[in-house]
């Protein structure tokens, strides 16, 4: 058990958009969270008063840029700003969900990339490092000159799959081109093979609901598949991928995504699809509305909270990912 | 009149915070608005796509930082970014509404400074000039180091009270402390004596809703008296100022504020004040529930066009001050 | 008693525009002032040599940027440059008066903003910290994006009302329409209504010593009237008000300014004024011959002592305001 | 035709990376390269002279950071340095290979992000654009905020193989997960599936020669398979690839890269690997010991000539990508 | 002769170091000063205000930083201040003489590097291009990042020795070790040998008055000897040189020296100094008391006039050091 | 004997320059050289890995810009960012001898100035320090904002001479203009005369191999003369002005640089030079083959070690010039 060292001079600070995982995290740690008010004003202003002194002392802000991601992005930048002004010593933003990763190149002509513009806001403010989990593109982090901590939710996922005890016929599934690497990476983890959904239509996104045909390369047949991802959005391409799935003979299919954006009816179409279960974590909270039977969650407090930790005391955090 | 030069080379953008006056600015200098596409996510996510060349151009990006404040901002530096990217040769930004604007200094400890922050992420985000009206305090033109073409809405205001013909026993008031100087410069323009509403109670801030004593210092008792502030955001202070006045006998009571924010129910709240009209400018769009009977809105249109059209030909904007 | 900590790691320097006071804060904080060489050539170079080692050292620098103000500034950059290449680990920079401070805004067209290079010269060079007391306007704190601690010499001169005892009946005047905050604050602080000098002619500036007639508003008759400035420079507004004051019945008329610039015939211009005292601060060095019978003197010694050590503590300096 | 406007401001520099691509480019432009000189001292260091006035000129600089990759850089760097102190208007980079784009994120704890590294070393040293050609991800645009104009080759060789009149029963191949987006996008352009080879041993780098047992995920029996990758290296992924597509029964193999690096016996690996042909383009130059029987060279100068041009000339280069 | 280009984009500014040669540059130009408004308070602020528009102009700032130097800096940094937020399209700085340009390396431990802080306040305040002539070292071309022209006013001295027709047994002499290379460059313009003159004594500077007993190193007896520094500032070195010389048996001495600082009793000590005559430029302007009889002044202004239109045409200024 | 403080939160850092003097340092220190691994590709890209924590440590990286100059630079920058995104808390760059430094000024139009390019790289890659030895030219530490420790060898080599016992009629020698401060510096510490090898040909550089007249100016008959320069590189000019001073008598010829570039046959011509012995340091690792009878070497490393020690326990090095 890892204890945080010269406690008194660390502040931990959750803003709005996940404060059931930051208090989480907080009570492992030991400390209480620190206070400061933050109003929102009925023109959407916000006003950010920290309550007690962090002079010379290490600040950790926890925030996802999570649904409304602007007002949170923005609830972030200026609380950043009170702390510098106020003579933190160290501005550490802990950022379990890194909104805006997708758009982390141009991908048609004239296209901002709008995940380069987020890292240079948070450079521009002066943190002084991000800790993060499962960023949509691991390039994302060059996006930064500063140290990024980059932790991973693949174990976290990986145990829970051995304690389900699923079989040993299990296929490792991709739903998109662009995610195979992810999917390699969590088969080499549960020693199991991959296929990948082949949606030859460019042009469909994840975003949009109309119907594509897809197909599938690998063998799928007769097997355990668990879609990967690392977010799950509308939830069209994890149903879509899932009907494909089944349609190549697929005997149980279930999905996984780190982030649970779920916005528009996401749950709805998740339930009605053929998944078994889908399984997410709490980097985004999910208000009671979001959700739904076939959801089940895991917590990220534990791996933060080891971050945090090891990070504060100056310990390598290599070793958190060995078993 | 002025005419733009070299037209071709010139791009005029509206984003989503306020599309009739960017239209009506277009209209009078004689160009389209250029296309591009903003579309915004169920999860708050904008994405941005511009649907014609920029390179070599001068683009012109017309956007308050107005209700959504976050959104507007997010949405305009999102804009910037994609056409730093797409080789525009300058990107002017013209902000009829600085949002953020009163957040301009620490008035107590551990606060942030925001409108610094704001004008920290515009010249990160490399723009190469400001255009805005009116700013909450002349001071933030200093929070920038590119040129910023400040302008001001007072002459209109005192124009259209020579047309109302109100009479000669007019006082401008100034509803605070730190408005004075706003009203000394209107008080000039049409050669009137000031008063000011003393508010003795510093905690009472504009966007808090409960009644109290106010003072008027200054000669009012029948006369016309002008409420002159730059923003008109509750209400609460001008009404506040208005019943004041009422007290110490003025004979009818006007309301001027140049940016209209009218958030919560400000619209009923200056209804039912005593106040003649409310009159403010179109720099904020207005939804209709937010209109009332009393308001009178003046356009900035006139006044941007000249501003973009002398910036962009290298005139003086000085003379635009001149009647 | 706030004792500083870690004393052997603490540089405390003076260069040459206030070593009288710099003595004192020294003095009061129990460290010896170090030691540094600062030559003027007879062609107005500047050379410095620091006489000890500064590696790894807190330093703090006290310097005002009061007349010969360019002299000064130089010597604080050509200061900061050689500590920061001596391998300095923090430089705060302590600036009881902030010169140029007037110059915050472009008040016309191709106009430069002084306030808000001198912010700029300062951080190129790699200031960590600014500490100061009265800025002209609070907003040239966000000038700067390091930490700016802002003392107040308020409850200094508000204290000293108290001592004297000057009776009930006290009105805090404002001698322009830009100071009616400071003027507010202060009353608040002696718990007395306030009034304002009204000049009509907005071009009549503190450095021209013309005679306009002027206006005052609020009561006045038979009372105490004390005028509050930040800054008393060439002494005529501070006439010019009092001579208002008697002519509209004040019976008693003092002056409060935190900084003495007192430049030209200032002392003589205050000397036959209708004023009883005219009270200042010390952040300004004075020499013998700026000195008039009607000067008292306060020192914020005491004040910048306690900012140094509380900053250099860690503790908070918001409780400096309590009393 | 697109012509070149304004042809006396315009100057190519060819660096020695890449002289007879650079030459060809300038050919076509219709411009002759303008002169510098570059001496490479003994001891390794790089003198450069520019031989005629820059001033006020567009200048495009012509250099493939290969091998020797460190050497070519420094080249770059320092004759942008001498652009800049020159008074060039703008000085263009056009580096049809982007050497260290491989080291694109942290794999590991501890490491660089040398792709990033190098857009650090490029924006500090001011240049204004960067032109490039199929870079290893795309998210490296985000690693700069200049413009970054990002070409492909994929035109190129889907116009080959429609040349070539391969049949229609050809697939696609990625050879490991990371490249699946770009034989997605290659399939589109020729209307072909895909398949994957699975090396599901992630330790296995391009950089390692040996053997490991490989899986292809996806049906090439008796198909014309084309493994598409951006870079061939030490050819073995290339190989390994090509043998496992054998394996698996494709009737015929032929590979794509567009950036020929070629290290160490590359040329021998792949003239013994079962690919009938190896197609690349001529981005990195070709010493003529590295050629060899298989080896098909498409040139990019064509796409560069037009690119430069319609850059120059402020002309979209989406149209660029039309047929 | 060269004629200046766009003129009426072209605004020539002079502050209140050297107005005769801004005056002397304008007229040989052919344009006329553009006006400004520069005040110095009773407390040595400075007020800078631009009297016509620069909007998208390009300007040249016409000012020496030479006595008093911190005024003249300041002067300077603040009308570029105002070039900048008035939007002047690029802003030259003309700086005959770069005051502090002999503080240019750490001699000792704990000094500043003056000459690099001034590089970094000008380019820290975006000054497009420095042109100044003959620098203390040329490597402080290298402080700076933005273009630097370098003039040299060797060659108008030369051209003066060849017209007073002083025989054919020159020697040129270095006043000290560093000044070698100017000397060496002097005389290979005139084709004359070197000699120098050895102060063994590191401790004595240029600024001291002390008496040191001085060596000579060369041949110079019956020889003309001349003398060559960049500065001379309190005539000392260049008296005790000249003395040495005359004890070495040197027949006639004469003294050159770019920078005319003369400070302190410098004019006097030169006048009673061996020297039959000291020449000097313009590059600082001298009052009329620092005049005295061997005082020879050569004017810069062809020179200066010829590289701001060559700068300003963009041809290359390299041809100006061709005869 | 300066022990290191803290010492299990340093890390020392070799590169692959100069091992044995980095192991030298270490071994001095006390301390193991910290393991990392660099790779050096086929194609010449260096791959970094750090292979042990170093949060929040002090690291000394030890590398020489020496040949191969553009490599050796590469590796660095790569090391360093590698540090920084592995959260090192300081990086202190040790460069023993600074490559490129040689280039430090614009000679001729349209040059770079590579050394300040070198500058340019290492500060925006974030180092914190740069300790070096004999720089080409002081001002280069002005290249830097940076603290920069520069040592000198001038001791080294002084007390070296002592221990010789060459007699008393030393003369120090200068073999260029631009070198006679170190000359006259070295003179001083032995308390010697010196002389200068006068190069009229300013074409003729030290990396050309003509034969060119050369002259002496000062006194060298019959006496030991030492040439003291600060790189040797090609050896010409060493040689020729060992035999000009033959030429004019002097009776034994001693060679001093600090740097051992030693390019091309360098080794043999010094050999067949009339040097007695060359005598440099071991900033420069020299590979076997160029080693030749006449070399001496002695070794900085109980001067950096000194040097890192101090830096470290934030002691003054100026002591370290103390006898």
């Amino acid at each position: 058990m890892t204890e945080i060292k010269d406690a008194k001079n660390v502040r931990l600070f959750a803003l709005n958009s996940n404060e059931p995982l930051a208090k989480s995290v907080a009570d492992k740690i030991g400390l209480p969270l620190s206070k400061a008010s933050i109003s929102h004003f009925a023109d959407g202003e916000i006003k950010v008063t920290i309550d007690e002194s962090v002079r010379g002392c290490e600040t950790y802000v926890i925030q996802s840029v999570s649904d409304p991601v602007n007002t949170n992005l923005m609830e972030l930048l200026i609380m950043v700003d009170a702390l510098r002004r106020a003579s933190a010593k160290k501005i550490n933003v802990v950022m379990p969900y890194y909104g805006y990763a997708r758009q982390d190149r141009k991908a048609r002509s004239r296209e901002p990339i709008t995940a380069k513009l987020i890292a240079n806001l948070l450079e521009m403010d002066k943190i002084d490092r991000l800790i993060t989990i499962d960023l949509h593109a691991a390039q994302v982090q060059g996006f930064f000159d500063i140290p990024v901590d980059h932790l991973q939710a693949t174990q976290l996922f990986a145990k829970y799959v051995e304690e389900r005890e699923l079989g040993d016929d299990i296929v490792v599934v991709s739903p998109d081109h662009a995610g195979v690497s992810l999917a390699r990476r969590f088969a080499e983890e549960i020693k199991a093979p991959i296929a990948i959904v082949d949606n030859r239509n460019d042009e469909v996104r994840e975003r949009t609901d109309q119907e594509v045909p897809e197909y599938v390369i690998g063998d799928v047949k007769d097997k355990v598949a668990i879609i990967v991802d690392d977010i799950v959005d509308t939830g069209v391409r994890m149903n879509l991928s899932a009907r494909a799935l089944q349609k190549f003979g697929a005997k149980k299919i279930y999905g996984i995504a780190t982030h649970a954006v779920l916005s528009g009816n996401a749950p709805q179409v998740l339930e009605e699809s053929p998944l078994e279960e889908m399984w997410v974590t709490d980097t985004i909270n999910l208000p009671a509305e979001k959700e739904f039977k076939k959801l089940r969650r895991l917590s990220v407090a534990e791996l933060l909270k080891e971050a945090i930790v090891r990070v504060h005391n100056h310990q390598s955090i290599r070793e958190l990912f060995k078993h």
